[in-house]
Order: C-alpha cells, then sequence, then structure tokens
C-alpha cells in the first residue's frame, strides 16, 4: 500500500505544481504584469489548467484511488492517508463527471461574459449581458445535472465551495436570520447616524501601508512565507503552505478601504499559512470550502479589527502615523464612525450589519433563475424589488444593482452564500474562543494575539481539508451553522452604539 | 500541411506556455518570493520543465516534423512554416538524443554542485567543490558523445548556445584577438589611470533608478510589454514577445552598477521585444543565439552608453540628478571615469577592454579539461597562471580565482565564449550600422535612438529564430565573426583616452 500512496502523492504533487504555477501566473497578472501581456498570458494559464486537470483525471490516478479505497477503510479516517484517498476520491469524482465539451463550453462561455459584463455594466446597459448570463445559467444547469444532487439543483452548484452543504440548509438558516436582520436594519435606518467625516481625508498611501504591514505582523502573519502587494482589488493566493500571498488597494482619501482589506486578506493568509506543513503538494492543503476560508477573513477583519478593545491599543498607534488628521477624534467616536452602518447599493461597501442582506438577495435570485422560476429578463426588476424590501434603497441604474458583481460572468453560481457563512461561523468560532480563552480581550487590548492564532491553528488551520467545515465547526461548537450567535452579536455590538435594538 | 502545420504550433504552443510559466516562476524567485517559498518553487519549476520536455519530445511531435520537413522542402526556407520545421527538427533532435537518465543525472549533479559551490566559494575552499566539477565535465562529456560533434567535443556543447560555431572557429578568432589584446592590456597597465573617485559616492538609489528608466525609455524599451524590477543577479527574461523583464541591482555607493546594468539588461529587452509578432509561442520566438543575444546588450551597454557623443546628451541630465556629486566633475573627467580600464581579478567587474581576455581563459581551461589534458586539481594554478599571463594579475584566494563564477557549477561548459563573441559582433555590427545611418551619432547626441533601434529590428531582432547568428552577421556586414573590428574599436576609443596603442 506504502508504494501506491506515494504513487498518489507524486500525481498529486504533480497536480499541485501546474495549479501552484497557474496561481502564480494569475497573482503577477494582478500585480505587476504589464498590460500588453493579457494575451500570452490567458494562453499561459489556460495550458496549465487543462494539463493540470488532464494529470488529474487520468485513469492512473482513478486506479489508484479506488484500490487504496478499499485498503485504507480500516484507517482512522483523521489520518492523513485515509484522508488522502478520500478527499482526492471526491475530487477526483467531481473532475471526471463533467464532460470535456461541458468545460470548453464553460470556458468559452466566461471568456465572453466576462468581457460582455464589463462593457454592460461600463455603459449601464444589462441587455449587453442578459444573453450571456442567460447562457451560463444554461451551463450551469447542465454541470449540476452532471455532477449530481439529492434534493435541489442548488445543492450540486454550492457543494463546489461548500463541501456537504445543502441549499435547504442555507434556507433555513437564512430564514432564520432574515426575519430579525430586516428589522434590525430598518430600525438603524432611523437611528441618528454617527459621524465619519474623519475617514474621508487625506491619508498618505506610504503610512496607510506601513500600519497595516505592522498590525498583520502583530497578527502572526509570516512575512517568511508570505507578502503583500498592491492591486486593484484585494485578494489572497497561496503557491504552497510556504508561500502565501496577500495584496490590498489603497485609497488616499479613505482610511479603512485598504485598512480593513488587509486585515480580511490576513484573515484568509493565516489559513493557508496555518495548514500543517506535511500536507504540502496534496489536495488537502487548502482551507476547508470557501465558507470556512470567509470566517477566518471576517473574524481578523470584524471580530477582531473592528472592536472597541483592538482600538485601544492601536488608536493611539493610528493617531501617531496620522496626528493631523486624527487630532481631536475621540477612540469612541473613531470607533463609532468604523462600525457606522447605512443601508446601501454595493455588496462590496456593506458594512458588518447590512452585508448579509446583501447575500441572501443574491441567493434567492440565483435559485429562482436556476428553477426557471426568475427570466433572466426580470432579474433588474426582481432586484430592485427586493434591495428595497431588505435595505430599504433601490438603484437608480443596473451598473449599481444586478451589474455590480463579477461573479455570475465567470459562471460562478452557489458562491455568494459562501461569504454569508462566513460571517455566522466567524462569531460562532470567536465565541467559542473567548470562552476557550479567557484573557483574550485583555491580550487583544495589548495587541496581543499569539493565543488567539494558536487556537485557530490547533481547531482549524492544521487540517487544512482534512475535516470538512460542517466538521469542524460541530467540534469546536457543538453545533451547525446558525443565526442566533451572529444576530445575538449585532444586537449587542451595535445596540451599544445606536442604543437598543 | 497546413492542418499539420496547425497541429504542430499549437504542440510547439503548449510547449512555450509550460516554459514561459517556470520563466515567471523563476522570475518572482529572484524578485519577490519570500525566503520560505524556495523548496516549494524548486519542485514546481521541475514540474513544469519536465512536462514542457516531456511534451516536445513526444513521438506526435517528432512524426509531425518528419512528414513536414519532407513538405516544407519546397519552401523559401526564410517563410515561418520553413523555419518552424527546420528550427523545431534541429531542438527536436537535440532533445531525443540525450537520455532521460542523463537529464535526471544531470539535475542531480546541478542540484548539489551548486550547493557545493556556494560553500567552497564562501569559504574559499576549491577541494570542496572539485569532486562536484569532475563529475559535472563527466556527465558533459557523455552529453557531448550523445549529441554527436564532427570536429571537437566541444563544438557539440558549444551548439547548444551558440549553434553552428565550431570550435576551430572560435580558437582562431580568440588566437588573434589574444595576439593583440594582450600588449594592449599591459601597454594600458603602464599609463597614467584616469581618476574615477567620483563614482563612488553615495548616489541615491530612487533617483539612480529614475535615471535609469529615463535612458532606457529614450531608447525605445517598451514598458507596455516589459517592466524593470530589482535582483540581487541583474537578467533579463521573456515570457512571451509582449512580456519580457529586465532587473537590474543598485549600489547606492557606486553609480556605474546600476546604470550599466540597466542598460545592458535593456539590450538584452530590446532584442527580444523586437521580434516578429508572429513568432510568439514558437520556438522561433527567441534571440538566436546568446552571442547574438549579448551583442545586442553590449552594443547598448558599450557602443552607446559608454560613447562620448551619449554622454554629451546624457551628463548634464546625470548633473541635475547629482548636482552635488557631479559639481566640477567635467563630461570629459566623466566620460574616462567611467571608462577607466584596469586589469582586475573578476569577470563580472572586468571593463570593455580587458573582458575578454577573462573569457579566452575559460575556454581553454574548458578545452583542456573536457580533454582531459588538465585534471581538475589542476585547473587552480592553472586558472593563476593564465591571469598573471594575460592580465598581469593573480588571485591571491581561489574565492576570486576559478570559483568565482556560478557557470560550470550549472553543468554550464560551452556557454562562456558567447560573451566575448557578443562584444566582438555588437562592434561588427554597430559599424554597418553607422554606415547605413549617416546621422547616427548626431541623433545618439542628441538622445535620438528611434533610427538605431529600427536598423536593429530591421536586420536583427525580427527574424528571432528564423537566421542563425552567423547567417544575420554575414548578411549585415558580410563577414564572419572576427577580433579585427574589434581590436580597432578599443585601439580607437582607448587610444584616445590613454595615448596612441
Amino acid at each position: 500500500m506504502q508504494q501506491r500512496v506515494e504513487d498518489l502523492k507524486r500525481l498529486f504533487g504533480q497536480v499541485h505544481d501546474l495549479n501552484a504555477a497557474a496561481n502564480v501566473l494569475e497573482w503577477d497578472q494582478e500585480t505587476y504584469m504589464p498590460d500588453g501581456a493579457a494575451e500570452a498570458r490567458a494562453h499561459q494559464v489556460a495550458t496549465l489548467r487543462r494539463l493540470a486537470h488532464e494529470c488529474f483525471t487520468a485513469d492512473e490516478v482513478g486506479t489508484l484511488l479506488e484500490s487504496l479505497a478499499t485498503e485504507t477503510q480500516t484507517l482512522d479516517p483523521g489520518t492523513t492517508q485515509a484522508s488522502l484517498v478520500r478527499v482526492g476520491r471526491r475530487d477526483y469524482e467531481k473532475a471526471v463527471r463533467i464532460p470535456a465539451s461541458l468545460v470548453a463550453a464553460m470556458a468559452e462561455a466566461v471568456a465572453r461574459g466576462k468581457q460582455a459584463w464589463r462593457e454592460a455594466r461600463a455603459t449601464n446597459t444589462y441587455a449587453v449581458f442578459a444573453p450571456h448570463l442567460e447562457r451560463l445559467i444554461e451551463l450551469n444547469v447542465q454541470k449540476a445535472e452532471a455532477l449530481g444532487y439529492n434534493e435541489h439543483i442548488y445543492d450540486a452548484l454550492l457543494d463546489q465551495f461548500e463541501e456537504g452543504m445543502q441549499a435547504s440548509t442555507v434556507e433555513a438558516v437564512f430564514n432564520a436570520l432574515r426575519a430579525e436582520l430586516v428589522p434590525i436594519v430598518h430600525a438603524i435606518a432611523e437611528r441618528e447616524i454617527p459621524e465619519d467625516n474623519f475617514l474621508h481625508q487625506r491619508f498618505d498611501t506610504q503610512k496607510q501601508w506601513d500600519f497595516g504591514l505592522e498590525v498583520i505582523k502583530d497578527f502572526g502573519y509570516d512575512f517568511r512565507r508570505g507578502r503583500l502587494d498592491r492591486s486593484a482589488h484585494p485578494f489572497t493566493t497561496a503557491f504552497s503552505i510556504t508561500d502565501v500571498r496577500l495584496t490590498t488597494r489603497l485609497d488616499e482619501q479613505y482610511l479603512p478601504t485598504a485598512f480593513f482589506g488587509t486585515l480580511h486578506e490576513c484573515g484568509h493568509g493565516l489559513y493557508e499559512q496555518g495548514i500543517d506543513l506535511t500536507l504540502n503538494r496534496t489536495p488537502l492543503a487548502d482551507g476547508t470550502s470557501l465558507g470556512m476560508h470567509e470566517s477566518q477573513s471576517r473574524l481578523w477583519e470584524n471580530l477582531v479589527g473592528r472592536s472597541r478593545v483592538f482600538w485601544k491599543h492601536y488608536y493611539p498607534r493610528l493617531q501617531a502615523f496620522f496626528p493631523e488628521q486624527l487630532a481631536g477624534i475621540s477612540l469612541e467616536t473613531f470607533y463609532r464612525g468604523i462600525n457606522r452602518v447605512r443601508p446601501s447599493l454595493i455588496r462590496v461597501e456593506a458594512d458588518e450589519v447590512t452585508y448579509n442582506l446583501h447575500i441572501m438577495l443574491r441567493f434567492e435570485l440565483e435559485q429562482s433563475m436556476l428553477e426557471g422560476r426568475v427570466a433572466v429578463g426580470e432579474l433588474p426588476e426582481r432586484w430592485r424589488a427586493k434591495m428595497e424590501e431588505y435595505l430599504g434603497v433601490c438603484p437608480e441604474t443596473d451598473a449599481d444593482g444586478v451589474l455590480q458583481d463579477i461573479h455570475w460572468s465567470l459562471g460562478a453560481l452557489g458562491y455568494f452564500p459562501t461569504y454569508a457563512f462566513g460571517n455566522l461561523m466567524s462569531v460562532q468560532l470567536f465565541e467559542q474562543a473567548c470562552l476557550d480563552l479567557p484573557g483574550l480581550e485583555d491580550q487583544m487590548a495589548e495587541g496581543q494575539f499569539d493565543a488567539l492564532l494558536g487556537w485557530l491553528r490547533t481547531n482549524i488551520h492544521q487540517y487544512g481539508r482534512t475535516l470538512q467545515a460542517a466538521e469542524i465547526l460541530k467540534r469546536i461548537t457543538g453545533e451547525d451553522l446558525q443565526a442566533a450567535p451572529w444576530l445575538a452579536y449585532i444586537r449587542e455590538k451595535y445596540g451599544k452604539i445606536y442604543g437598543a435594538l
């Protein structure tokens, strides 16, 4: 058996190397690549991804996985060998179920769709994108049928990003969430809005950069195994557990953009850096789901970075960087300013409270479209109606409405809900961390994060994909994904700012 | 036939993409990669290079090349199709002749050899490197035998870097060169040395950077299809004709390092950027030989960048960047300073006049070792004797002698002579450019390089590997590689600085 495990690891290692190389090329494209290279780069990435897919779906891999599946049945499922075969088989089954013709059709539809979406958004012309969206939904239906599902077609798509999650579960959680959250948001909209003008000033970008670096170093981000660069849209990518790259964007006129973006990406990066090194170059060396990944980014961005205790330590530091801009702004005023809630049109600019409503809206529309209950042509109107209902605001243009996100143009349906899972889980996990680490608040107020990071590594990061998100959550909290803890956190935190909610 | 040409292009395109990706990963490793990622990166690059080799040596490629070789015989050899098959076949023949076992043995010997060389150089202990060098020579002999040659074993190794060049030709040219150059160098060593203290001051690195950028923009380097970054050792790499990257290093205490390094790499980069775009993603999209490549870097670095007319325009610009450091230093003093000649120990620091002697010494020692006339153990002594004879200086340590270059530790024998070819050809080519472009000197004195770059593109760059170096040189100058023009240039230029030579 040992020899066959080694063979499997060698084959997986090759697939990993090809995908890692593609990730490097994509990272370079977003950070340093000159504009003129776009076409050549597209060829290069396509070749690498295609070869990675070919190598992974080779018969040799399937045969090895089959024979090892029987042999590893007697092993503890937590062992690397058993996990490698279990997770490898799941990935393999998915990969071989989708016919090459569908992969090619999807790639072409995405290339055209992305182009059309850019034009549609720039010119605020939904009709330019609509036929492409129609095609992408059609292909997603084919994909879901090829992948298979028990209950709902949505399950197959969701499973690509959040393994094992069911649409029915999402619906139940979102229903609970919506019922309480919509009234909270409407209530806040009636209250007095905290001042945040002081966040809109000229903040030297180099100083913003330096302050962000200082904080993520304190968080424990390892620069010997990672780096931070600039890009138009912040992201995190990993080429191995020992090479995890973050990017952020800088807005000279608005302080929170770079800072919370950096903290957010750092949360993703800490997850990748915390995976057990023995899992390197295997399919296990990755976050276990997008939701769990987002729980880590949101935990550091919001639960830590937007907390009062955090700023107790860091606000004087920030004031030292920007003495003029923050002169006379008290810690309390600053804290309220960065936690200002305001129903708004754009998801990526949404605050902690309203963000999940943007997600629920997208989830509901995706379901309707997949089931054929809503036609692509009706989408803008449905969007506006739901925005009005949930957030009490309505986009005047489709560019600020249904056209605002890139995801659908990339063919990614079933992706959005993972953002909300991350928000909900971040609170469920952080509350348990607070129980397990009694001095945590005091440590955070001193800029000490070793214990928190250690707790996350021990309970979540190290496992990579060895455990699924739901298993990890259950082990840690004893619960499944729930809306109640997050709602309680929101009521508690924002009740203090806005008055009881 | 057309279909088979398309098939061949598709297969070559895939190989190109894999090698381009490996180049991106190696570029990243030298510029931005965090230290901790070295091991993972080694795996990734090895996988990409191995797959590129496998794809290129696939039977399908061989079969296509064979059938197309007959069919393209009637075509003009200058057509892309004929060139693609001709050059593709040459590469294919070489690639399949070297057995996989030898490729693996070489890779292992290089990995160990590089490590040993670093240690040997750091501790000045030749004995640490000697057994590895012995092994690398043995493997190079095997490689040469596998590749085959007519006259001399050295031909097979040289052909990897300078296609079609014979060791006997090199010997004849180097003999002619040595006979005149050694007396010139010895004569210069007796003359008064120009002042160059002013080059050794504190020069703000950002200003150095900006000045270098300004000049290579004037040269015509296209930043929409390239960029300049910092690295420990300057290099140029291309991921496609539309993505050519340069690097340079900055020395705050010595002005020439970054500046001439940047010009040198820009010369390489202009060559790569000038290749006909229709050759992209084929084996033709590369410099035709290392010698021709070096002729371009040396032309811009030396024939342009160390000329009097060049500084007529740029010295006032440089003084504006560094008014304090260059106050009171006349253009003539500056020009003499940057053209100071001094026999020295280290090749990469050698001036224009003495550089070729460093190369000849290495060429002669490589030949002796391959023929078994000099044992690895005798090398340090032979090195010192030749340094004394050619340059009149003798290294006190092996670190400053036989251990100074990385090339042998990488298994690259037959590489060094291409540096000298570049020097000699740069003069042969530039002289013809001056004849063809009567106003060239005046243009250079105005910071205008369009005509020169256009001439190089038309006569050299656009062809990529469609023509071999010797063919290009012959077409342009009517001559083969020659020492005389370079010697005449040196006598003329340095005679004016040092008195008649």
